[in-house]
């Protein structure tokens, strides 16, 4: 079965489980402004206005510009895949008024933005469009729908994850042996993106920014390019990094230390940074398993973190993982405005999330270890190696 | 000047033509489905909410997630960047507050994709905040900025799309040489690809179906990826693809004959479609200037068809391009549902248009040239060389 059968005929579940009669993918130019839903819909872009429509007793359509058509059919996932030229008004309402859902839900949301890839034009469009047929106040949103799909990962999309772990690490240990003082972020960078070539994958974000170097006290700290700073003894170096292996991303990071002359181990500042990162992450680790709120395992490293002394990462402890460096809804996070409920969603079995905390250790630079788990039926598991001893490099 | 400090001048500017007091761009989490404007306003993608505020007057403000704040400040296109930990809604407030602009221009548009990137729940959530201070009654749609920030190109832009042009011709040439009878759609779409990375660019659009071949008369016509359907004398072969210069695409279409052995020219019904396609092509070029509809030029380039007694071509004449092979509002198009007030916008200099007729010839497959043309300020100019004799392959 293809990941977009298995994919169409999970959603075929979540709205039993849900108690929703209708979910409508709405998307048009895909390239350009696409639901990121739509890679579990469709086999690749599409132009003009699309539905991809699953309903109660799994009954399954699409309706698609003409050429789409051809490709969305050869999916197999659906029972009907109509192709139109004109408009997608007249078919998409024919069909509507033939599946005849209480309820429509459609990929809006205000606190997950994975969960929101209807733009408010195209929902002004659909809602439009229902009101000749007296449909309009049957839409709903599909956050949970959506947050599932993604969330409740499948073996295969685990096994893809694990694999993308185990390059990334590989890349890391030949990273770590090509750190050395005087050479700076962009040639580590550049060493790690050759690596990345060399194997024909793509980084699991933007290239300008993955991997993301930082050496040293003085950086941007994260979401900032490599620079022309160069790496000097006496300072902590960390690193951001990913590859995508079947679509689907690693997101790790790794804490490096640059011997000063004479150095043959890190000295305590450091090394009281790096213990406390290890024992937050393997805490947060040990707190998560099902049921359990995403705030309240990023309170254990937060409270490990303030309680040695370190000041608060301003960011949540870990994000999920899959299609996207971040994915999915569910949060283990702090109960700020800017994630919404995300951090009260529960965890579930099959969610894939990194653990990262940070602090920064003054005049030496940042400690973060970043690691990926999966939640499974009783705990959680490491996708990877976790990093237990800091790296001395160079 | 930079591309993000011209065209935050230029937005200033349109506000101002326009009569809107303050434009928004509000997005989060970009590289899930992030706004297309926001290229034009910030050096790389967002994570948490983000506001890039244009008003009356020149006033530039951005208000970013705390670690995008430092990039964003680089550009040197915002009096003020605002970087926040727990949420965006204070700083947001208390600038718009500062601002009190009467009205707030926000990135959604029914008719035009390319205007549409702001989220339905991102919407609800600005809507929501601006509820608070009582401008919530203040947003309009923004369409007409973002079109004329895309549309109006500079000379610049036009360099870098007269360049991807000028290799896209290149490669074509060298594809010309490499089609023979026995060779695949795969080998082919593999050879135009190994050009492509030689010279360390990167497609237009997705590279699955960039180029896409299609050779004879049994093919899905257009949006599809190559097959390993077998090169045949006596077919046509059309292919379309393009490449990115600086961010900025070439789209084109171009048809080849592969004779028959002991043909040394293309029959009779070959040239004769050949011979129709580029008078549609020219003849529409001829019908462009600014001020015209859309529309306008699309009846001319459909009654050469149609009077030549060909079917009428399933799509609108052409499209623009930019940072997207389709990009801009005004369309070369006929008024069908799908393409709502696209086809009545009048051309302005500076677009950069296709003109993409097609037709099919009956057991040899389809003939289409896209060129790319430019409107100027009595007329438009080819990009390039366009195609006016049929390439004859292998």
């Amino acid at each position: 079965m293809t990941l977009i059968q298995e994919k169409v005929k999970q959603a075929a579940g979540l709205i039993d489980e849900f108690g929703v009669d209708c979910w409508i993918t709405f998307t048009r130019e895909s390239q350009i402004c696409g639901d990121p839903t739509l890679v579990f819909l469709a086999p690749g872009p599409v132009t003009w206005h699309s539905a991809f429509i699953v309903s109660a007793g799994g009954r399954t359509r699409a309706i698609v510009g003409l050429y789409d058509q051809k490709a969305v059919e050869e999916t197999g996932a659906y029972d009907k895949v109509v192709g139109y030229v004109t408009g997608i008004k007249e078919p998409l309402l024919e069909c509507l008024k033939e599946l005849d859902p209480r309820t429509i839900a459609v990929n809006y949301s205000e606190g997950s933005e994975i969960c929101d890839g209807l733009t408010h034009g195209m929902y002004l469009t659909l809602h439009r469009f229902l009101a000749e047929i007296g449909m309009a106040d049957r839409l709903v949103p599909a956050e949970r729908i959506v947050s599932a799909l993604r969330e409740r990962k499948s073996a295969a999309e685990i096994g893809w994850m694990r694999q993308a772990v185990r390059v990334t690490e590989e890349i890391y240990d030949l990273a770590g042996r090509f750190i050395a003082p005087g050479r700076t972020e962009i040639e580590i960078a550049a060493f790690i993106l050759a690596e990345v070539d060399r194997r024909g994958l793509e980084t699991a974000w933007t290239r300008a920014a993955c991997p993301a170097v930082f050496t040293g006290p003085d950086t941007a700290q994260a979401h900032y390019a490599p620079t022309a700073r160069v790496v000097e003894p006496g300072h902590i170096l960390n690193m951001d990094f990913g590859v995508k292996i079947e679509g689907y991303c690693s997101d790790m990071q790794r804490t490096f230390y640059i011997p000063a002359p004479g150095e043959t181990a890190a000295p305590d500042d450091v090394m009281t940074g790096f213990r406390t990162i290890v024992r937050a992450v393997e805490e947060s680790k040990r707190a998560m398993r099902p049921g359990v709120e995403g705030r309240t395992v990023d309170a254990v490293a937060r409270s490990i973190i303030t309680g040695a002394g370190y000041a608060e990462f301003p960011h949540g402890l870990g994000h999920q993982v899959g299609r996207y460096a971040h994915d999915g809804t569910a949060l283990l996070g702090p109960a700020w405005e800017k994630y919404a409920q995300k951090p009260f969603r529960r965890l579930e079995e099959g969610m894939v999330f990194t653990i990262e905390p940070r602090l920064t250790v003054p005049g030496r630079g940042v400690v973060t270890i970043e690691e990926m788990v999966v939640v499974t039926g009783d705990g959680a598991e490491w996708l990877g190696r976790p990093q237990k001893d800091l790296v001395l490099a160079g």
